[in-house]
């Protein structure tokens, strides 16, 4: 079924990157340890399509359900770190970007990027546009938002084998309110990684 | 094998504990639901061992491998917070506590505990009273300071499918360097619990 679902890399310690985040240095210090399981250890390349090594299992599992995706929804920060996925995250399919300003021309050349000022209008838009598949969410900014205003219908943890010992946690500034979660899902993968698929309960 | 192995129940954003947290709300403001799982939402009794309600399963497996050791390693404030477990964490076995000072007459009545001021030498005591068992360290404190010392060997992680927003954090304060784990096993119980468990490589 089709659901609006936050897909991330998270150590056991709940990093999604290293110290020193900037665009500049995307994940952080060390932080593209977060991201060996689908690159093997090589550099995050501009282009994930062509950039991703022959993955199995688990790992391949879950790639290519967030790459069958129909529309994706991202914050600046993480849209921005990570050079804007060159303009297209995969197959073409539309990302909305969470920013209230308007874009320095150096953001504001990708087709298929929309600037959205509201987390709410952003997923509305999305669903409409990924035409009945799921909608991919990413990054912290995103997800907190999301949570808040409750478009978050899942989340898809990929959890890391490592204590990062600082950078920029997932889960940061939510509500204090509990969000209770619903267990759909857990996958053990390649290179100790864990997936874990929740619902988010209304 | 025997091992010295953390065991902690923790949320899926990173908490152990809810905000406000005390000797006298030993798991602070709505800290209970972390336990849930052990003690179906009843309050978490002085007497682990009498208080627990029947469990199955994965759930029931995990509780009884940390109601195996041969001893209890802690730190001071999740030893206070607990009421001191009324002095028997379970079957009698030897309690490691780490605190620098004398500890009030009132934390001193108990046979079964010792006051040690430095984590290796309570780890190495635990291990030395346990008899070949493994050793169960419960508590932030204590996983803090067991991951800087390098004595720590194992984690097992009862991660609850909530959000809790705020509280206190299992990594916290840890060091920077990366601490890479091996995945050694993962467990599905009921009430949508994840039960992982992973080795700290050296």
């Amino acid at each position: 079924m089709a659901a609006v679902v936050l897909y991330m890399s998270m150590s056991l310690d709940g990093y999604i990157a290293g110290p020193n985040q900037s665009v500049e240095n995307g994940l952080g210090d060390g932080g593209e340890r977060l991201h060996d399981w689908v690159f093997n250890g090589k550099p995050v390349p501009d282009d994930l399509k062509r950039g991703t090594p022959p993955l199995q299992g688990a790992n391949k599992q879950v790639v290519d359900e967030f790459m069958s995706t129909g529309a994706v929804v991202t914050g600046r920060g993480t849209f921005e770190a990570a050079g804007g996925w060159g303009g297209d995250h995969h197959d073409g399919v539309p990302i909305f970007v969470l920013r209230r300003s308007q874009p320095e021309p150096e953001w504001a050349r990708f087709p298929l990027v929309t600037y959205v000022p509201d987390i709410t209008e952003a997923v509305e838009s999305a669903k409409q546009a990924a035409g009945g598949k799921s909608v991919m969410m990413h990054g912290a900014t995103a997800a907190r938002l999301a949570l808040e205003a409750g478009v978050l219908d899942e989340l898809e943890i990929h959890l890391v084998p490592v204590l990062l010992g600082g950078g920029i946690r997932l889960f940061d500034g939510i509500p204090p309110e509990h969000i209770e979660l619903e267990r759909v899902r857990v996958l053990e993968g390649d290179g100790g990684m864990v997936h874990l698929h929740y619902r988010v309960r209304p």
